[in-house]
């Protein structure tokens, strides 16, 4: 982190000071400003510090939103946009200070088009929200970050999960959405058409840009049929390098595999003792399939034989949703199981992203050097992406603990980007990777800037965020 | 097409003459003024006027095309990226002259990387010759715009055809690229990763920005394997909206159809005719599935039983290479059969794309009204997308009937937005469709106005495409 940003040498005391009286104003009970919801808002679910916004305002309406960055505008005081506060990155932080807007109370479903397959939504509602009223339609959304994020902070993000192998990130399935501009305009990006060569892709410029140029008001989003069928499958390995062997080749060989997850032997033993399961303490590949009854199946067993050409034992696969879940028990209780393996501790959440044909060695690498440096890391990941995370464990109270494992994520950085790869798969830039935008993009760094610059001329919209500007 | 394009009146003269003098001492042989070449190089494959560049540089490097641009740029003189010169809104065109860079003697397949289905190629390379080259592999690039385009200009428009149903456009099969910035710096918008949450989506800034913001000098494509089995099927209905029904039906069923497209009565009496086959003339569905052998039987015999519950007839799948083409053949005979249909007329080419709930409409009243104008104009199209193409045939000779074929493609692009599609699903803006972009994007053409200024502030790079800047 910048030391201004630290010391909070950017601060315009005297616009944050006039804006929130005329905030106060205009919204009186909707904005707060009480320590503890200031608080809340600059939650971090990661170590990096809190730092609080002004003032809180509890949208209801994309109005609310439109005149909230219009008198921001005014005084060049900084906007947050801030959904369900799980982002990874400081994503929320207000180094600045300045007005954190609340989205969660935008949460209709607006209009679901069956026959389009796509949805319309208010950025506030969560995944989990938007499948629970799809399900009856036979309909479902499939981005599935960890949390049970909000639509706006998953595009804000660039998001993805576990069937980003399959039904893509983010990036692919936000057809348009309207976005409130720094200056309190708003624009649509696009229709529901699922294609467009009209002009420049402002979707996917917005999507990924974390609230830097302007606040998600709307979505529209790709939905899927819920396939007539659905299998399981897992299959153990002898080492890392041919758990990616088995991926690859499952991979060239097109079987569409909606998940395929892998749990390195640390977070497998985790997992054990925690739910008490008997997994073999080796490298681990869960998958699942989607299809019709026959096709399931199809997918499963051709996936077995790869598996065994590889060297993987144990494979089983079922169909059944009991049976689904008792395999897949193992990446859903992976959290709960790490933290339990280290409770005192706190966890770095990295997730660097490589050419799958890189995975092996990327993976070998990283867990090296988190033993090297004395921490405890396991290991999982998003397999069929090339996409994994180490949850890199440290003792929060011991700032040289920390800040060996910040040589862990910072070194894993370096090996993602020498690998062709990325520093964040799905978490975004935030504050704490902002030092590996430069070596990611080159000179692709300053068009960054000239865009924000353009759009976002005074800086206000979560400023310090994604690049270092002032 | 504004007044000031027609009369060249931007010209810079001095500019221009002095670049060229420039160019010539630096680039010898390699830089072309001949009339013939000039000329060739404003080919448009519309009816939009021909406008030519100065002179023509046959670019082999990468060091060429920044060497260009940045004499260029210092004289403030135009450059227009080239490739195949299949581009169909006057995209090519140089209202203001300039240079046009000639990007075909950049045709290297620079590295294949089969474990992670990805190539690097330069931007000359067609998608036939990469699919040539990757044949063997057992891999294959899926985008197909009817055109053997050029892969730079295909992501330049942003292109799509008949697979992206299944397998997305350019927009989701670009992984990375370089692209020379109008002040001759290089930039490279990625890695290898599958995806990346880190800063803007440059990748998706570039692809479809027509060569205003860069030139693509090197691209990063996502590949598949070749499917072990396809099958094709066609089916006949009694009117567009059947068909369209059972297109929809088919999607929400989850197939995952490689390709499904449309042809309307006229086209099907035009095939026939031209072709000596004796379609239905009714409105035709022609399929094509992959996967496994046993999954592309599954998919056919699933869309045969929808086909039949829309009213359906005439329902026939088949697996065998030989079979399949013998299918397909009405469509692959599409573009000659039409222009056998109406031999002394000239084209407009349409690529309106709505939501697929509106495409019946849509295609039923485009229909009528071309009929109504009097004009002969077959429809055919995308159906999985929501795109089609009417081919809006007109007398070259006649001003008052290219008006009225003019008048058909308004009229068609406003329905389209009214419908909450898109002027244009795969053709890109160019010259042709500059009128709708504000009344597509509204505030939005600003926001890509200032994207524009940020990045091209002398407006160097394909100037009067996408938006009309002076």
């Amino acid at each position: 982190m910048a030391l201004a940003d630290i010391l909070g040498a950017h601060r315009n005391e005297a616009g944050i000071a006039t804006a929130i009286a005329v905030l106060q104003q205009r919204f009186g009970d909707k904005l707060k400003t009480s320590q503890a919801l200031r608080e809340q808002h600059a939650h971090t679910t990661t170590y990096l510090t809190p730092q609080l916004p002004d003032a809180v305002l509890f949208a209801t309406h994309e109005a609310d939103v439109r005149e909230a960055v219009r008198i921001c505008a005014t005084h060049k005081v900084p906007v947050i946009a801030y959904g369900t506060g799980t982002s990874l990155e400081g994503n929320v932080n207000a180094p600045e200070g300045g007005l954190c807007i609340d989205l969660m109370g935008m949460n209709a479903i607006l209009e679901v088009n069956a026959g389009d397959l796509d949805v319309t939504v208010q950025p506030g509602v969560t995944r989990e929200q938007l499948n629970a009223h799809l399900r009856d339609m036979g309909l479902f959304f499939p981005i599935d970050p960890g949390a049970n994020a909000s639509l706006g902070g998953m595009a804000a993000t660039r998001a993805s999960g576990t069937n980003a192998v399959r039904y893509g990130t983010m990036r692919d399935n936000v057809i348009s959405l309207k976005a409130v501009l720094p200056d309190g305009r708003l624009i649509k990006t696009g229709g529901r058409a699922r294609k467009s060569s009209a002009g420049y892709d402002l979707t996917r410029l917005i999507v990924g840009s974390e609230g830097t140029l302007g606040i998600i008001t709307e979505l529209t989003l790709r939905l899927q049929g819920i396939p007539e069928a659905m299998s399981a499958a897992i299959a153990s390995f002898p080492d890392i390098g041919a758990a990616c062997e088995a991926t690859i080749a499952a991979m060239q060989s097109g079987i569409p595999m909606a998940r395929i997850e892998l749990l390195d032997a640390q977070c497998v033993e985790a997992i054990n003792n925690y739910s008490k399961t008997s997994f073999q303490v080796s490298p681990l590949l869960l998958l699942e399939f989607h299809g019709s009854k026959a096709s399931v199946g199809e997918q499963a067993e051709s996936f077995g034989e790869i598996a065994k050409d590889c060297g993987g034992t144990g494979f089983e696969w079922v169909a059944k949703p009991e049976e689904r879940n008792r395999l897949w028990k193992a990446r859903h209780d992976a959290y709960w199981a790490l933290r339990a393996a280290a409770p005192d501790k706190q966890s770095l959440s990295t997730d660097a992203c490589v050419p799958i044909s890189r995975l092996a060695e990327c993976v070998t690498q990283t867990a090296r050097d988190i033993a090297e440096a004395g921490l405890y890391g396991p290991i999982l990941g998003h397999v069929g992406d090339g996409n994994f995370h180490a949850a890199v464990t440290f003792d929060p109270a011991d700032p040289e603990e920390l800040a060996r494992a910040e040589g862990v994520v910072e070194r894993l950085a370096l090996r993602a980007l020498a690998m062709e790869g990325t520093c964040t798969g799905e978490h975004g830039i935030g504050q704490g990777k902002r030092r590996f935008l430069r070596l990611e993009h080159g000179d692709g760094a300053d068009v960054m800037a000239a865009i924000k610059k353009a759009i976002d001329p005074d800086n206000i919209m979560n400023p310090g965020k994604v690049m270092a500007l002032s």
